[in-house]
């Protein structure tokens, strides 16, 4: 019997790449999305086809209640940022940051974890072609799984070990693209823009389009997304 | 202008305490309480006064899906344990405990301080009289801690740092009782029975009431829940 592992899927094709690498790795699947008021909750669609067409054992979408605190342009009234430019995403935390969004997401999967009996738990999370977001960091993922190990039955019985996979975290964008690939992801099904225009087309000028486009074209990849009407 | 903190609050005695040394600390408090499909869904309308008579800023009540992964008699249909000695609450992780809870509320209470730009969060976790819960022990919230000052803004821009408050940690229930009463706790506010029978009223025999119990006992203080009908 393969081991489970809950596989945090976004949609968008980091995460199913990671969900991905998930299955390489011979687990059995427990992909988890969250609905936290995103205004890009066609992602939502996209992370069940995608937990389908990677054979998940089983997908959950947890409502998640962060909208009550506000402080984000993908959960609040507020522009999101267009056509930046790299230094500009390196520059600091933009707009577009959710307050401790991998935390909270993170902590429900180690709840699923736990009641599934599970000790493993992939993200795909990701240090070099990324928007700045200070819980994307290894060191970040490192401090959450030492705390995970305290929080739990795990943690205090000891059989076994939380361990947080994070397999994208040193690649860059075109790197995800190309292990995507070779794994049998099909990015037609994923689903990367923060601010999808009127019959969900990807605006093409937000952090997360640009840098999908920018790994697409470094790999030498054609994104089926991108020839979209 | 007092420094803003995130106060969890589920309405018990322990947590309306830690409020109230929050409030003693000179804290403007946002409280915070959670609907995850307790059993005990009583202690929210208890949160909601406590919360008033203590003078928060603020109550959100945040609905949690912690339901849909089981396995906790907290919320799942598993019957709450009656009667259990001091001795058996020490020997494990009971049925009560619901899987990563602590971490899920922390995490919650996190997003909301970086929106409020509040760095102090207060819960009245108790490591001497409890239940035995993993999350509750002071290397855990260490770890959250230091997690949370690498998950946020304020770890990555370093003006402040996330300090989680534990007032109650080292004290027995009596001695929480005391600091309450002497802190001008209205104790007919709070509200502690995981298994309300039939009009509210406080089981008796569950862990919770228990420890209630021994704590008002040992403190020489009269519970004013226990002449409730």
């Amino acid at each position: 019997m393969s081991s489970k592992a809950v596989c945090l899927l976004s949609g968008g094709l980091d995460s199913a790449t990671a969900l991905a690498c998930a299955r390489r790795d011979g687990f059995e699947c427990y992909a988890l999305s969250f609905d936290y008021g995103q205004r890009h909750r066609v992602e939502l669609d996209a992370a069940a086809r995608v937990a389908k067409a990677l054979g998940a054992a089983r997908h959950l979408v947890i409502p998640v209640e962060l909208r009550a605190f506000g402080g984000s342009a993908l959960t609040a009234d507020i522009p999101v940022p267009k056509n930046r430019s790299a230094e500009e995403m390196e520059r600091g935390i933009p707009i577009t940051y959710v307050p401790a969004r991998n935390t909270v997401f993170l902590s429900y999967a180690l709840a699923w974890a736990e009641t599934l009996e599970a000790s493993d738990i992939f993200i795909g999370v990701n240090a070099i072609d990324y928007s700045g977001y200070p819980d994307c960091r290894p060191e970040y993922i490192e401090a959450f799984e030492r705390m995970a190990n305290l929080a739990t039955r795990v943690g205090v019985e000891g059989r076994t070990r939380i361990k947080i996979h994070t397999p994208l975290m040193r690649l860059t964008k075109a790197e995800i693209v190309k292990l995507g690939r070779d794994l049998g992801v099909d990015f037609s099904l994923t689903w990367s823009c923060y601010d999808p225009g009127a019959g969900n087309t990807p605006c093409g000028a937000c952090d997360s389009c640009l840098l999908r486009r920018k790994g697409f074209e470094e790999a030498g990849v054609t994104d089926p997304l991108a020839s979209l009407p």
